[in-house]
This record gives structure tokens, C-alpha cells and sequence, in this order.
């Protein structure tokens, strides 16, 4: 079975502000404590200071699984509250509130997209902008086009669906390249633009035990690509798109909750996260490649994977459950070391590397993720 | 230029909470006056209280325009603030915080999602929801799919797109049912829930110009209709998609702002944006008309138009500067009186009317929205 929607062109935009994961501990804990003393009327406690900086380090994602992240905003590099933006605990223990933190998030968008097209002279069809870290209308992508002078760019935006949010983009540009060419017979150009600046939704008082793992694991990070019909000009350095499968695992719904609070975005992932997903990612890729008509085993033996770099323990748990080899999974686990879990960013900074990667040349790809509900998303595509 | 789309079947859930327009300005001045009482330490004011209901009166969309809206929470049926859900006056002057709306929010949407599935004992392929109200994940399409078992049903949300989110639904239906009829041969089934909860952003301690307008605009709603391949066994009561097209205007970034703060989302339209809409109209529909390759004079001459009932300042000017017979708009006009503005489920209860509708038969439907970018959204439809 396959299509002709291919996907090329990635592009990505690095945050300005990088930390090293073995300073994190210090620096987190410092603004945690200045949130404690704003929250209580400055009386020191040296006592929860420390069992802090004691939690913060059990429960932290460590430097040798994630070396660094960076972030679009400078807080995690400043001990001084008046320098950082979101966390500024001068003003309230929670820092910004969610209106203030969405006019960041705009602010930051619209730069990215005006970095991202800088020098692009055509117009795109079609975008199809994905971000689970903000909600605001008219959305940074529609005030972008209007300000380019772009007008008649359809929009598509896909958001608050986590860190698989690429499967639903890739589905929906290659629906509209589909139905356009069905309809119009015209070979239309969709660009997806992933924006995720998780760093904004953090809450400098919040230090129970998922906050603080949260906390450790996500980067921001964001990134374009192209989607493209096949022609005998585009064809170098694409992956093809072979097949997409969605499923909700039964009995999961508890599994990861997303949510909308006063000062931030909220979530909280299960413990138990990385053993359902391991449970069932056998039953699953069978399913998968059912569907799609490939053999399973040549799949398991042979294909490159990209895996959703959420954490450690997801990577460890899917590679040794399919007893993949490291050249498989090599471009998952160095995304993770080097710039985190970037939501709905992250797989496409690992297909990027899949793309640029030669000796990949000819092989299939299996891309994995996971989103609410638990919904494991995925896609086959074959490196061209 | 036509393909083979149809939008058909058409059901509606409507609102327990009905008030007559007769009966707002006294209630919603009862709330306010009462959250007033609680922002100020129970002080009464008559004055306040006074000018505040003059300024309903004044501003509010009047009863000849609006007749009846309808909630899914009975607050706007209760002085009583202990029995209205999230404007209870007596725990905050603001009533519930984000959280809790958005709590409320899954609760009626999960409740809403089981009755319009009640009886169907067929699992779609495909589920677009789409809705402005609330955002929480799972969201409450993908904790239904869970609960009933349907776990292949792959899942697309449209989200924060305001009152035209039928236009980015229906073409991503049109373009999952396009992309697996290339790629797979086969046809699959795509159904859109809209489901808006517009009273759920009531803030009964806002009581400037812009809030007073909305209040007395919106109302609640929910419809689900069905997006399939055109076959022989299917082609009657149906809409036949022929084209879909959307344009920012330019300039326009302004008009309408669609935002999320702490204790609910906020929406301010220009009183100006009835004016840009009337303004560029004609020149949207003359180049909407020259893609589909329609001829523009016969259309507004013969066709009928679902144009989005957001306020009768919108209804008139359209009307009457493309010059339109009442035949033409009268279903824009019906759900306007009888429903209020519904956000993104307005448009689909007017086509809803036109397939009941025999005597439209044959005819051609343009469906108008507008959406935060200024975007103009739009599709033309053939009434089989």
C-alpha cells in the first residue's frame, strides 16, 4: 500500500536559551524557594529548602539521559526574579498569569514565524500550525499571514492534543493535498509549523512529584516541514508516506491528563505511562502493519524508528521490548539527550535527522507517539 | 468544478435551558448586581444597579431580533446563586475559575456525546470535534471513543477557531475521506460534532459595553452531521460540497480578539466588524465564485445563502448589499431568532434547515462564516 504525500524540507529554529542539565537542580530549586518566601510573607525555611533540592534531584530526569534543553525564554538562566519573565516571583508566587503568559506565547510565535519565512518568497497553500502551548485568536499564524500580506493562505491549526500532534498535521495536510488534487486536479504546497514553548507553563510553586519530573524533561523547541504530492522533481530526501494509524489503548483515560488551570496549562503523566505503553506496543505495530500490508518481523528487523523521546524510560522500555539495535533508535535517544521532550515538536526534530542521515537511504520508518486518552499515534513512511 | 462530497444527516441536540429574550436584561442584572454585592463587601449601590440594567437595555440585541436562546446550565433561569453552576455569585464575584468551567465543560460534552451515539450501534471511521468552548485532554470525544469501546475511531479536534470552525471541519473530513480513497480505495465514514457551550465564559462581574453585547447574543448548541463519498445509495437530502475557500482580510488583526484569561475565555468584536464584513463581501464572493468557476450574477440571484447568524447587524448588511430575496436568508435569519449566536454550531443549524427543505431542491447553498484574522470562511454546496 502507498500513497503519494511526501514530506521534506525540515527546518528548525533552536531556542536562544540553553542550561545544562546538571546545573538545573540549583537553579530550579532557587526559584522555587523565592516563590516559597513570596507565598509566605518572606520567612525562611531552610528546611524545606533542602528537602526540596533533595526531591528536585531524585525525581529530575538525570544529565546523562538528558545533557540539555533550551528554552525561547530566559528564565532558567536568571537567579534574579526581575529577569525572568513567566517566573517572576516578585510580583506573585505563581508568576505570570494565564493572560500574561498567552501574550508570550504570541509574542514569542510571531517571531518564529517571521524567522521561519524570512526568506521564503513564496506563498504556502496551506499551514497547518500545531502547538499545545497556546491558545489565542486571531492565532499567531493567521496575524503572520495578515501582516505578509499573505491572504489567501488556508489555515489549519491543531492544538491541545500533546506530544503526538504531528500525526493529526501530517493526516490533515496530506487530506488537503488529496482532496484538492481530486477536486481541482492541482498539486497543492502545505507547510506544518510546530511551535512548543513549554517552559511557559511553568509554575514556580508547584513542587509535588510530577511537576518536579515534568519540569526536568521539557524543552521548547520548533520546527517547519514541507508536505508535498510525489513528482519526479521532489523525490531526493523525502520521506513517503506509507500509512497512518491512530488508536485509543481501553481503559487509559487516566493515563495522562492535560489540562487549563488559572495559571498555566497543567500535566500530569501516570507512573504508569511508560509500562502501558510498553504493554501493548507489540499488539499495536502488528495492527499497524496489518493495515498497512508490510511484514512485521522485516519491520522489527529492519526499519528505522522514531520514537517520541517523552523520557527515558519510554525509549528504554520500546527498544528493549522489540529488541531493536541502536542504529534504530539512535536519532530518538540523541533528540532526548539533547534538547528534551519538546511536545508535539519533538518527533519531527527526529525525522529531521532521519532525513539527513544517507545510510538511512531506501529504509522504512516507523514514527510513534503517544497523546491523551492514551492514543498511540503512528506513522510508516519510507526514507527516499 | 464539483467533487464528490456530501454532507448529510444532520441531528441536533437542543438545550434544556431556555430563556425568552423578554426575561435577560432583568435576570442578568439580578447576577450582576449580585456579584457586584459580592466584589463590594455586600454595600448596596441602586444607582449601580440601576444604570447597569439601562445599559443592558440599551446595548443588549433586542427581542424582535433574538426571541429565545437556550443553555445546557441553568444559570440564567435562577436568582438563586447557590443554584447556578458556574456563576454562583456567592463563592466569588467572578464565579467559577477555568478549571471548573472546563470541568463542566467535559461534563456536557460526555453526556452530549453519548446521546447523539445513543442508538447508533456503527462506529465512524472518522470524528472531527469542534468547538471554542473548552479545552481539556482526553478530551471529551476521545473519553466517549474509550468508554463505548470505539477505539479505532481516529479523532481530529478544531479548536479556538470561533464561529466559523465548520469550514477547517469540513474540509478536513472532505480531505481524510479524499487522502484513504487514493491511498487505500476505500470510502470511509467522517462525522463533525460541534458542540459550544457559550455560557460556560459568562463572567457576571463584566459589565463593559463589548461583554454586554455578547451576553445577550450567544446561546449554547450542539449538532453532529455526517461528511461522505457521493455514491448512488446516498445522494438525496444532501449537500454536495463543490468548494471551499477562506481569506484573511487584511488590516483587520483587530476586529475580533478571542482570548483566554483566569476565570473564563474572552471574546471582544469591534462594533466595527459588521462594517468590514458588508465592505468586503462583494469582492470575497466575486473571487469565491471565480475559483469554483461559477458565474457570480446567477448566484446571487438563485442561490440560497446559510450566512453565520452572529448578530442581526450582520444579517441586515449582507442582505441588503448584495441585494438578497427574504427566501434566500430566511433560515439565517430563523436560527438567529429562535437560537442566538452558537458559535461554530450557528452555520450547520442553518444548513440543518435547508436539507429539511424541499423546495430548495437543486438549488445552490453558499455558507458564510467569519472567524478572528478577519478570516472569511465559505463553501459552496449543491442542495441534492
Amino acid at each position: 500500500m502507498e500513497n503519494n504525500i511526501l514530506l521534506k524540507g525540515f527546518v528548525k529554529i533552536r531556542p536562544e536559551y540553553e542550561i545544562d542539565q546538571s546545573n538545573y537542580a540549583k537553579i530550579n530549586n532557587t526559584i522555587q524557594y523565592q516563590a516559597y518566601l513570596k507565598e509566605n510573607n518572606n520567612k525562611e525555611n531552610i528546611e524545606f529548602k533542602d528537602l526540596n533540592y533533595k526531591n528536585i534531584n531524585h525525581y529530575m530526569c538525570k544529565s546523562d539521559r538528558i545533557k540539555k534543553r533550551a528554552f525561547f525564554i530566559p528564565d532558567m538562566l536568571n537567579e534574579d526574579p526581575n529577569l525572568r519573565i513567566i517566573s517572576n516571583t516578585n510580583h506573585h508566587h505563581n508568576g505570570a498569569n494565564l493572560k500574561e503568559r498567552m501574550e508570550v506565547f504570541e509574542k514569542i510565535s510571531l517571531k518564529l514565524f517571521n524567522e521561519f519565512y524570512h526568506e521564503e518568497n513564496y506563498r504556502p497553500d496551506i499551514i497547518c500550525f500545531t502547538t499545545s502551548s497556546g491558545y489565542i485568536a486571531p492565532s499567531p499564524v493567521q496575524t503572520f499571514l495578515s501582516q505578509k500580506g499573505w491572504c489567501n493562505t488556508n489555515v489549519f491549526q491543531v492544538s491541545h492534543t500533546g506530544c503526538y500532534g504531528a500525526f493529526p498535521s501530517i493526516n490533515i495536510a496530506a487530506g488537503q493535498l488529496s482532496y484538492r488534487l481530486l477536486s481541482e486536479g492541482k498539486a497543492l504546497s502545505a507547510e506544518i509549523v510546530h511551535i512548543e514553548s513549554n517552559f511557559l507553563h511553568y509554575n514556580p510553586s508547584q513542587h509535588d512529584t510530577a511537576q518536579l519530573i515534568n519540569h526536568s524533561l521539557f524543552g521548547d523547541g520548533a520546527i517547519k516541514y514541507k508536505v508535498e504530492i510525489e513528482s519526479e522533481h521532489n523525490r531526493n530526501n523525502a520521506l513517503k508516506l506509507i500509512y497512518t494509524f491512530d488508536k485509543i489503548l481501553p481503559n487509559t483515560t487516566d493515563i495522562v491528563k492535560f489540562w487549563i488551570s488559572d495559571y498555566s496549562f497543567h500535566n500530569v503523566m501516570s507512573k504508569h505511562l511508560a509500562d502501558v505503553v510498553i504493554e501493548n506496543i507489540d499488539d499495536y505495530l502488528k495492527e499497524l502493519c496489518n493495515k498497512a500490508m508490510i511484514n512485521y518481523d522485516d519491520m522489527k528487523e529492519n526499519a528505522v524508528f522514531a520514537l517520541h523521546p517523552g523520557g527515558p524510560k519510554i525509549l528504554d522500555g520500546i527498544t528493549e521490548k522489540l529488541n531493536l539495535k541502536p542504529w534504530q533508535v539512535e536519532n530518538s535517544y540523541w533528540v532526548l539527550e539533547n534538547y528534551g521532550n519538546m511536545a508535539s515538536a519533538t518527533l519531527p526534530h527526529v525525522l529531521e535527522r532521519i532525513i539527513k542521515d544517507d545510510k538511512l537511504k531506501g529504509k522504512y520508518v516507523i514514527a510513534i507517539g503517544m497523546s491523551p486518552g492514551l492514543t498511540l499515534g503512528s506513522a510508516i513512511f519510507k526514507r527516499l
